[in-house]
């Protein structure tokens, strides 16, 4: 069925759908500065005028676009570290696009920062549930910038050495020092 | 002596030095984009047209403000575990302006993007000939991206978990992950 015989709620359902696509794609590549709604617009095969109609403006669509599902990766039966490894492999690989627009613009745009403390916080607050000791959070938030700075130097710096080499070596590597940040105390 | 009594290159330098130190400060705090060439001379108490005329152009203003003097910190006597965090010591406390610039536009500005891979490279190399075995450059990109995690976790991001912690507290618990990351094969 084309989409001009489409009811006009799920044509604009599906219009919205391609403009948040495009925009993940671009803000993840560009960062939020760069990424314009006119380049947006012209990668959904839309008017930019009815970009900004059904969203307002470029923060709101951010907003939208990065709106990270959060896979809670940290939950479940099976032990934290490789848990935390599996994660990892899953970001090396296929990071969803909202969490990478996310990081891309971290660095340089308030809302992308504070979405981006906003998730490690929660994400440090499972994680020190499972430490033991007084220093939980601190350890917690030690792992996940292990976390941070391996997926930022792989997938938004792009070094070669971090991409040349399986992710499962990579965790192999990674694997003594998430033990040592998240079991008993290593004085 | 008051600044119109010298001799006009001196002058000169002297301007192009507080532009320099003001470029610093707000590409550091605000990234690339956002530091705009107006702002820059209204901190340096300049006009605008004389950043213009000193720099050419906000591109060129950013590459001379981030360059980097290499401290080096990975050469010599002491061990390299304790010198990696040693380095990260100084870079919690007083990392400098021109770093700090560099790092925070690094994921949105080709330029501070390929700057950042130039001196990650150049720190991966040094190390990576401390390393023994085969994987000695991935070992050597791990440790640094551990680095950079830190930095941008603390520095940038400003998790509240990192800056309530002393410097050497988070180089104790790193110190195994380095360790290992570093030594001997850890398998």
């Amino acid at each position: 069925m084309g989409e001009k015989m489409l009811p006009r709620a799920e044509r604009r359902r599906r219009t919205e759908g391609r403009i948040l696509d495009a925009a993940r794609k671009l803000f993840a590549e560009v960062g939020y500065e760069r990424a314009t709604i006119r380049a947006i617009a012209r990668s959904a095969e839309v008017d930019p005028a009815l970009v900004m109609q059904y969203f307002g403006s470029k923060q709101e669509l951010f907003q939208q676009a990065v709106r990270v599902v959060d896979a809670d990766a940290a939950t479940g039966g099976d032990d934290l570290v490789e848990r935390l490894l599996a994660t990892l492999g899953v970001k090396l690989g296929e990071m969803p696009r909202s969490s990478l627009a996310m990081m891309r613009s971290m660095l340089t745009h308030p809302e992308a920062a504070a979405s981006a403390r906003r998730t490690l916080g929660a994400q440090i607050d499972r994680l020190a549930e499972s430490i033991p000791g007084e220093d939980a959070r601190l350890r917690a938030a030690l792992a996940m910038t292990v976390m941070v700075g391996v997926t930022v130097s792989h997938r938004l710096l792009e070094l070669d050495e971090l991409r040349e080499a399986p992710p499962e070596e990579i965790a192999r590597l990674l694997r003594p020092g998430l033990r040592a940040l998240t079991g008993p105390d290593v004085s």
